[in-house]
């Protein structure tokens, strides 16, 4: 079962990530096991955080630095899959926020 | 069903709240459906996007500054709420954001 997320003190950086899935798998679980795995691998990452109800999901991922989240996001394996992403999301959003404060 | 928040141009504010719920309603679901009620009338709202996989559940809620997300802690109601808590969640999170870029 998914969890919370261990992070450090802030400030630190999340990922929002919003979407609402197409009908059908169309390889996503198994592509998104792997990106998480290369995720989990980036230099600066932190911890990365799913919840999915029917089809509506979000999914934050908690890195150390903006910077990480670039390198993360020119990936060349990651960029290759954010090309195919229309056929898993019929729309998604993505919002970059500073963590300033947890309890 | 669930939707992507439809929020203005950053920047503005994110609460990830992430939590994993206690077996069993104990007046949950009327409670959340009547707190989104009233978080929904405070100023600065901008939009709620929930998600629950089995028991670990994210929302995020969007505010226009960290004064309304005070304002909205600070409501009486509210608090009476926040000191209840312990009876749904087994444990949380609560991570105050500042958004500075979406797409």
């Amino acid at each position: 079962m998914n969890d919370i997320a261990q992070t450090p003190e802030p400030p630190y950086y999340a990922v929002i990530f919003t979407s609402v899935r197409t009908p059908g798998d169309h390889g996503y679980a198994a592509t998104a096991q792997r990106m998480l795995m290369l995720a989990e691998q980036q230099p600066g990452f932190l911890g990365y955080e799913p919840a999915r109800q029917e089809s509506f999901g979000i999914s934050v991922s908690y890195w150390s630095s903006l910077e990480a989240i670039k390198s993360w996001r020119e990936h060349s394996e990651h960029r290759k899959i954010q090309s195919m992403a229309d056929q898993w999301y019929s729309k998604s959003c993505i919002r970059i926020c500073k963590v300033e404060r947890s309890y």
